[in-house]
C-alpha cells in the first residue's frame, strides 16, 4: 500500500468548492486502485481565517505543511475582506517561496468537444514553465513621500540561477516533447532585467542544440496566442509573463476554470504544491457553477508528480471523455453544475479503468 | 489654407512600407479637402542609420522634431542589427519621453466583413488608455556580479502624478463614450506598485461618481480580452500592462496589423507621435504583405489630434468599407498587396467624401 499524505487548503471563493469535488475524485482512484492510499488534511486558511485572526495561517503554519507529500490548494484572495497583497503574500506566495517552489508548470491544450474561444482555430497543445521564485513579483521597494508626490517603486530581481534554472527545466521537457522553446521577453521595453534575460537563453540554448528555439515580445507573444496557438511547444517566462500568458493559455481552451498548474520544488526538500491558474472568483461562490476541471486535471498533475503516471493518464482520459459528451459547466457551455461533472468524470473513470 | 507640418520617420522593416502608404492617403486628403496642406519631412533613422553612425538618430533629432505638429513613425527595431533595448530607448521610447507624450490611446473594434480571432463573439468597442511615461519602463536599475552569480534589478517607479494624469484621461474619455473604466491592475503579486495603483484609481475614481469602475488582474483581464471583451469600455493600464493588453486588443480585432495607436503630449509643449501598435516584423519586409490599415487609421488619429474630426471620420469610413468589401491583406484573409489596399481607400475616401 503506498500512502500519499496531502494538504489541502480549499482557501477562498470556489477553491471551497472544487477542492472537495478533486478530493471525492482521489477517493475513486483509491477505490480502483487498491494499492493507493491518500492521507487527506484539511487546512480552513484563507481570508475568512484572517478576519478571526489577523493572518492567513497559523503562526507555525508552514512548518505544519513541511511534513506532507503535497499540498493541493484551491484559490486565495477575496479583496472585499484582506487586501490582495497581504492575502496572497502571506499564503500562496509564501508557501511557493519557503518551499522553494521554484517552478510553475501549466499546459494548454485543446479537447474534442470543447470549442477554443478562438474562431477556426486548429488544434494546439503548450506547456508554459512559469520562473516562479523572483522577478517582477518582489517585496523589495517601497514609497516615497506622500500626497501627491507620492512615488512607489518597485524591484524585480532576477539572479541568474533562478532564471537558468527554470529555462533548463524548459529544455529538458522540451526533449520530451516536440524539441521547441520560446522565451517570452520583452528586452526592448524593459532596460535591465529583459537583456539579461535573453543572455541566459542564449546561454542556456547553447546546451540544447537540438532544441529549436525563438524569443518574442511579451505583447506580440500575448497576441500569437490568439493568432497561432499552434506553433508553440514549450515557453518559458518570467514569474509576471507566466502568470499573464497562463490565463490567456486558459482563455484561448475556453475558459480559465480549467487549466490546471503545478509548483514544483526541485530540491526534495519540500512539499511542492498543487493550485489550478484560475482565481477564487468570489461572484460565483456557492451557486454550484465553478468549473472542477482545473482542480481534477490539477490532481492528475500530482499523480504524475508521485509517479502514478498510469491512474493519472486516465484521469485524464476520464476528463476528456466527459467533456467530449458535453457534461460541463455552463463556462464552457454546457449546463451540469460543479457536482454532476465530479459524478460523472468519477463515473468515467471507474469506466476507463 | 491649413498646413501641417509632419516628421515622418518610417523606421525599420514594414515601417518602411506602411508609412509611404499612409502619406499617400494624407495626398488624398489634400486633394478633396481644399483646405489643407499636410508638409510632410522624412527622416531615415532607425536601425540602419545605426549601422552607419553609431546611433538610431542624429545628435540634433530632437531639436528637430521638436517644430513639428506632430510625428508620424512607422514601427522601430531589428534585432538583427541594433540589439532592441537600445534601438527603442533611443528612437521610439526617447521621443516618448522627452516630448512627454504622457498618454498612449489605443481603441480596439470589430468591423463588419473582418471576422474577430475569436469564436462567436458580440461586437466590442473599446479604448486602452496607457500610461506612457513611466512605471516598468525604466532605466533605473542595473547588474551586479558576473557569471554564475549574476543579479539583474529592474526598477519600476510610479509616481502619483503620472499614474493620477493616466487615470483623469481614461474617465474623462470615459465620459464621453458608455460611462465605465477598467483599472488593470496586479495588487496580488506585484507588492508595492500596484497597490498604489489602486489607491490612486480609487482616489481619481471618487471625483467622477457617474462612471461606473472595476478592476481587475492583468492575468484575469488578458483573459476577459479573449472571453468577453464586449464588456470594456475604457480601460486605464500601466506602460507594460497597456502594451500587453494592446496586443491582445488588436490580435482578437483580427490582426495585430489594423491596430492605431497616438502618443499625446498633453502641455503643448511638444509633439504627440502616431505610431501603430504592430512592430516592425523584419520577416515580411519587402513582400507586398505588410498591413496598412494600423498605419491609416493611425493616421486618422492624427487627424482627430489636429482637430480634423469630419475629414478623420470619413477615412474611417472608407477604412470600414475596404475591410467590408474584403480587398484586405492576407493576414485579415484577403488576398491584396499592401499596395492594392492603399489604393482601394484612396479611391473609397474619394466616393464617401
Ligand atoms: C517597441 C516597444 C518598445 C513598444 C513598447 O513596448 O512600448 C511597442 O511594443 C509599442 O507598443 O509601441
Ligand atoms: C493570486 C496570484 C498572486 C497568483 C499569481 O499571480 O501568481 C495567481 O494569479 C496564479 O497565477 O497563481
Amino acid at each position: 500500500m503506498k500512502t500519499y499524505k496531502i494538504a489541502s487548503i480549499p482557501g477562498d471563493g470556489i477553491g471551497k468548492e472544487v477542492v472537495p469535488a478533486a478530493i471525492r475524485v482521489l477517493r475513486e482512484v483509491e477505490n480502483i486502485h487498491g494499492g493507493l492510499k491518500f492521507e487527506v488534511s484539511e487546512y480552513p486558511w484563507g481570508s475568512e481565517y484572517y478576519l478571526e485572526h489577523q493572518q492567513m495561517m497559523p503562526e507555525d503554519g508552514l512548518g505544519t505543511l513541511k511534513h506532507f507529500d503535497a499540498i493541493f490548494l484551491g484559490a486565495v484572495g477575496n479583496p472585499d475582506i484582506v487586501p490582495d497583497h497581504i492575502s496572497l503574500w502571506e499564503l500562496l506566495i509564501n508557501i511557493r517561496r519557503s518551499f522553494e517552489q521554484v517552478i510553475n508548470i501549466r499546459p494548454a491544450r485543446t479537447f474534442a468537444g470543447l470549442s477554443s474561444k478562438l474562431a477556426n482555430s486548429e488544434d494546439f497543445d503548450f506547456i508554459v514553465v512559469r520562473e516562479n521564485s523572483e522577478g517582477e513579483y518582489s517585496e523589495a521597494g517601497g514609497t516615497i513621500h506622500q500626497g501627491g508626490d507620492k512615488v512607489a517603486i518597485q524591484n524585480a530581481i532576477f539572479s541568474r540561477k533562478g532564471t537558468e534554472r527554470a529555462m533548463k527545466f524548459a529544455f529538458e521537457l522540451a526533449e520530451q516533447r516536440r524539441n521547441k522553446v520560446t522565451s517570452a521577453t520583452k528586452s526592448n521595453g524593459i532596460y535591465h532585467t529583459m537583456p539579461f534575460w535573453d543572455e541566459v537563453f542564449k546561454d542556456v540554448s547553447d546546451n540544447f542544440p537540438e532544441v529549436q528555439t525563438e524569443k518574442e515580445h511579451i505583447d506580440a507573444l500575448a497576441a500569437s496566442f490568439v493568432t497561432r496557438p499552434e506553433r508553440f511547444d514549450v515557453i518559458v517566462a518570467s514569474n509576471l509573463f507566466g502568470d499573464i500568458l497562463t490565463d490567456i493559455g486558459a482563455a484561448i481552451m475556453g475558459s480559465v476554470g480549467i487549466a490546471p498548474a503545478a509548483n514544483i520544488n526541485m530540491n526534495g526538500k519540500y512539499p511542492s504544491m498543487f493550485e489550478p491558474v484560475h482565481g477564487s472568483a468570489p461572484d460565483i461562490e456557492g451557486k454550484g457553477m465553478a468549473n472542477p476541471i482545473g482542480q481534477i486535471w490539477t490532481a492528475k498533475m500530482m499523480l504524475d508528480h508521485f509517479g502514478e503516471t498510469e491512474i493519472a493518464d486516465q484521469l485524464l482520459t476520464a476528463i476528456e471523455s466527459v467533456i467530449r459528451k458535453g457534461i460541463v459547466t455552463q463556462d464552457i457551455g454546457g449546463k451540469a453544475t460543479t457536482t454532476e461533472v465530479t459524478d460523472e468524470i468519477i463515473q468515467q473513470l471507474a469506466e476507463v479503468t
